[in-house]
């Protein structure tokens, strides 16, 4: 089977043989003719419409799952993720930072910070002197004593210590997945880094879903 | 005399009889002439340039100030509310947020944060099913259930959880100032509000130079 990602910028593909990226806003008409059946998730309709358009038997992996919460618009990546873990705190590092917490199978809620893109975005915006090169090499026990630490301090700060205080009060484990998730990891003790969960999460559910339907 | 300080996006007046606002991009060429000195501190070229050519005596207390630091690059509206504060723990709220430590009339160092309009800019940049209303009734203490409720609790928790952070380490006091901290204050302990902080520093030490200056 094909597996696709669809985020808010780019589409990740799985199949047999490869695991590659592409742009949302990229040609995707010269892409192979795949074979075997392909499912993807989406958080972005318009690139899910491409997406139709080059591969119109695409399964919808919406139709599939059944991810009970009592959170309102919980975004399909995020059910797909938690659906995978079932126990524990699940950050899922994007163009936006989503942090859910699942105990027991159960959905207990979850928040969402800005990703790393979006903070060196928008520094600058607010004054060009705030203009710096991230870096995740930053000694969070020490108060910065310049413009470029305190910047990367505050943004570091602003996403470990809300995870921290979620991981401390559930003392659920952590588990750690997306594009750039390993800049933080160094800040986490006792937790795990799931490579390409949402696609382990996938299969699980797909194979769940063909097994029902061949007992039908 | 009359103060004004000058930010990104403002001109913030004071005379002895009012208190008042001007963005910076607004015609300032029709403002009163003043008879009494005009003082003013402020972290926007452009701005200065356009005060200066309206007001070409006005006094820059950079010139001034003698602040020392061993922080590299600290902007003069953190010099300002600093120098005044001299212990504590100052969190200046505009469209950044700085936090300073000061022990004993020594800046120890600080970090700077986005501010709350640029939060309210960046969600809806990442994916239009990221907007939201700002709110700041909140319960922290809950996971939120919603996507509005996980973005206004990801804002506050990432802005809240480095200031208590940084006021749990260094056991000082802490002193809120800045257009919109009103909207935080709820969520901290033994803290101050200093109303227009950077205009009683100003006179502070404009009063001081003055004296000075007479004893010359």
């Amino acid at each position: 089977m094909i597996l696709c990602d669809i985020g808010n910028t780019t589409f990740h593909f799985k199949t047999s043989k490869k695991n590659f990226k592409i742009k949302t806003n990229a040609d995707i008409s010269d892409l192979k003719d795949y074979k075997a059946p392909l499912y993807f998730v989406s958080v972005n309709e318009k690139a899910t419409a491409k997406l139709l358009k080059k591969y119109p038997r695409a399964i919808d992996l919406r139709d599939i799952i059944k991810f009970k919460t009592s959170y309102i618009g919980l975004g399909i990546d995020r059910q797909i993720v938690c659906n995978y873990i079932e126990h524990g705190i699940v950050v899922d590092m994007g163009s936006a930072i989503t942090v859910d917490a699942m105990k027991n199978k159960k959905h207990l809620g979850g928040f969402i910070l800005p990703g790393i893109d979006a903070y060196k975005r928008i520094y600058p915006q607010i004054s060009k002197k705030l203009s710096f090169k991230f870096k995740n090499d930053i000694n969070l026990d020490k108060i910065p004593l310049n413009t470029s630490d305190a910047i990367n301090y505050a943004i570091l700060d602003s996403i470990v210590l809300p995870i921290l205080k979620i991981y401390r009060n559930y003392n659920l484990p952590l588990y750690f997945t997306g594009g750039n998730c390993q800049l933080l990891l160094k800040y986490f003790e006792n937790k795990k880094y799931e490579k390409d969960l949402v696609f382990k999460s996938m299969k699980k559910i797909i194979k769940k879903h063909i097994k029902k339907e061949n007992r039908c």
